[in-house]
């Protein structure tokens, strides 16, 4: 899910032209990560973390002992990662070329929310 | 190790009502990073961990060819991430419901050691 | 990639004493990240990740169907993290007595690039 264009209008709301913007996932089971707007890289983030990390059997993972499925999905968003930091220049997100940023979810049944705080002047 | 309490207290100490907090682990073997408090997770990481970036053979690493033996340790480090930045909202740490700031060490000997850095007003 | 000594620079020609540094890749196949300045641990880094995230047959990623042929690469940065966030206390970078701060490109044929932005006073 890309929340380029949601952040973005967050700063120009904050009326912030020079600093950072801190985005971060509320849940830990998911991740704020930015990379390209493709969708065959999404498909191969998803297989390729399933690899890494697979859901199943749920039995092997020790959190799932606590009644969770959700094992798998800590440590996907681990490689993923929390939160990402962007520099705030002239009032305008100073994104790279193809950088984009997107929230993902690795447990299915959470509801999603992140934290923008930008600091600056 | 759960570090949430401290970095509060040293919040509380700095006096920041809105900001960010930046915390980093000083050694290259380790990490700060944010997930659930529970114990069976903590196994999962380890175990985890140990699947992505074996110790042993001590000889598959290039970096023990110096006379360490630690050069595992510096890629689970690397999954697990340096640092986290926390917003700082109303005096608190903004953190989301589970979220609590951990401290891991992925080679047994060092001294642990953390930066903690606030900035905001 | 050694890039210490011109983040230093940057910062000393910033006049801030007091604050943080991000220094992120612009690109979304490279990485800035911090470690040991030890080269056969630089070696290990790249043999891990080709683990990880085998470049052949480029016809396993599905990026890759675009035209590409760096599927692999944006996995590899997503490992090693897009940024660094570091204190700056006194004038200077607080690094730990083995930070060193790196640029590494996972897809031979971009032009380097990183963004810097100091905030503080």
């Amino acid at each position: 899910m890309n929340i380029t264009t949601e952040l973005s209008k967050a700063l120009s709301e904050s009326g912030i032209r020079e600093g950072i913007l801190l985005c971060n996932a509320m849940h830990i089971t998911a991740s704020v990560f930015i990379n390209d707007a493709e969708s065959g890289l999404h498909q191969d983030f998803e297989q390729w973390l399933e690899g890494l990390a697979p859901e199943k059997p749920h039995s092997s993972y020790r959190h799932n002992d606590t009644g969770e499925d959700n094992g798998d999905a800590h440590l996907k968003r681990t490689i993923m990662g929390r939160e990402v930091v962007v520099a705030v220049t002239a009032g305008k997100l100073d994104l790279g070329p193809w950088e984009q940023i997107f929230y993902g979810e690795f447990d299915g049944m959470r509801r999603k929310r992140v934290l923008v705080k930008i600091i600056g002047e």
